[in-house]
């Protein structure tokens, strides 16, 4: 028996800077819509769909900072993308800058929900691997201020159930690390929802542009493959702000196939029957994690941070 | 300043059961002429070189199964390999089954051994990720039989010097396991050594045959650029004892590009000038360990061997 999840991935133009979150939620009513449109259940939206990509730009005052980060979930201007959603009944992934008052003070994370069919949030995920730096770099084509703006995830990376599917959740960047989709797949997980958005220039260093999107599908192949699961990854792609983002939003098997992927530069949908039991040949033969890995001989992934190399010989 | 090795990747045509090592030990010694005539000054020579692929056959008898273990490396008939590339001034890596005498009996791994330039062994590396299975399986197109005939390795994914290169030495199957690449980018590798041999067909499930070659490249790419090295994978290719091997002998760079591969179905050498600096980038910016890895949010990694999954809610 085939356990069939038909997935769709909500690709989204860029967001610019005057966009307000009515008009942002707006293009993700219409993307609902047309999801459904395709008899999907599963919708996945991008990483901070709800605003540009504002880590790009520095913030003196903590004020417009926050502009861009949601005190509740959901809230009075996201709340009509949920009743949609549920009235539909389809689940979705959804991206946003997520802000937190404790007694310690204020909190702001990176972040991610998932919600079930019946408009209910049921798992949480704050992104962990924040790139970029916290000071201001002059001469960059543009900053990324995420570990400036963002606490690190404090929720680790899980996975729930929706509906007979176990879902994981990651963001952007989270992609391009295999601890990422290891831990995940020890948790026996299925699909990986994932948003993303990526600008087409490397700011650190001169870079050819086509190793974007090489790097992009690459690495998702392989976590797919290396996990037996599917991966369903949103991204943002055009212009925003002046600021282009790579498109190339996608599903991926988990044989590691790219087996859908956008190709406008704007809001679009793809929707793919993804079969759950695919990934269970290859977690059950290849990657049978029990019959083949050996973690004794894996200590340096969780002891070690950084690179400790040997000594060169005398020479 | 570019630091550049220049390597060779040694593919072979199969190893025939009737092959004496004599016979064998000549065709290396003419790919690493033809290395030589490159400008090559390391060598990548396949797992189990010295061999057909043996764990695809069932034996009864020990000895049977000696027949295909070196006891000692050099020995009388490999001697000449190691003469050769010494008067060469050439490094390489071998690929053969080691079996080892010690007080508590004999132990048997599948081995690959990492030779300098004056033809001295500075490393041994015995393969940790076993394939397959230890019984015999019926209706198979061919045992897989490794997890029957060899230990798993006890020294570890361990980097060593070669000159001013630092070089890290995997076998086959470990080319799948993330772990493997991981393990030795925390040691700072600038470049994999790797041997392998890969039927056409999968032995476990019906899959399509071009999955076999996506599968080989996409972890190797993926590895390569995950943790900024280079990978010399050289494998064994056509026909073997009337068994298919995939080719697809690769240099991979550590920007995950394929840079350079074999075509033919035989002995062939391809040979690239790799910039060892050319993972420098990468491990400073998109791939700083230090900077983002979150080893608090690894432990399944290391702590949990196989797939623990959540209970699905009651229906």
């Amino acid at each position: 028996m085939s356990r069939i999840l038909r997935v769709a991935v909500a690709q989204m133009g860029g967001v610019q800077l005057a966009e307000t979150r009515t008009q942002v939620v707006a293009r993700l009513l219409e993307l609902l819509r047309e999801a459904d449109a395709t008899a999907a259940t599963f919708v996945v939206f991008p990483e901070l769909a709800l605003t540009t990509f504002f880590p790009r730009y520095w913030f003196d005052e903590e004020a417009e900072l926050d502009a861009f980060f949601e005190r509740e979930m959901p809230s009075a201007e996201t709340a009509p993308l949920f009743d949609e959603a549920q009235r539909r009944g389809i689940g979705f992934y959804l991206g946003y800058a997520e802000r937190v008052e404790t007694k310690g003070g204020v909190r702001r994370f990176n972040t991610s929900i998932l919600v079930d069919r019946s408009g209910r949030v049921i798992a949480r995920y704050r992104k962990i691997h924040l790139p970029g730096h916290t000071d201001r770099r002059e001469g960059y084509p543009f900053q990324q201020l995420e570990k400036r703006y963002f606490e690190v995830g404090d929720l680790g990376f899980g996975v729930s159930w929706l509906d007979d599917a176990l879902i994981g959740m990651a963001i952007c960047n989270d992609r391009r690390w295999p601890e990422t989709y290891r831990v995940l797949g020890l948790q026996g997980v299925e699909l990986v929802a994932l948003g993303y958005n990526t600008h087409d220039v490397n700011q650190y260093h001169r870079e050819s542009k086509h190793l974007k999107m090489l790097h992009h599908f690459v690495v998702m192949q392989a976590g797919a493959y290396q996990n037996g699961t599917w991966i369903a990854a949103a991204g943002k792609t055009g212009d925003e702000d002046g600021h282009e983002l790579i498109g190339g939003s996608c599903i991926i098997a988990p044989t590691g196939e790219i087996v859908a992927q956008t190709v406008s530069d704007g809001d679009h949908v793809i929707t793919y029957a993804c079969d759950l039991d695919l990934g269970i040949e290859i977690k059950q033969n290849r990657f049978n994690f029990e019959a083949h890995r050996r973690i004794e001989h894996y200590g340096l992934i969780t002891s070690q941070l950084g690179v400790v190399a040997p000594e060169p010989p005398d020479r």
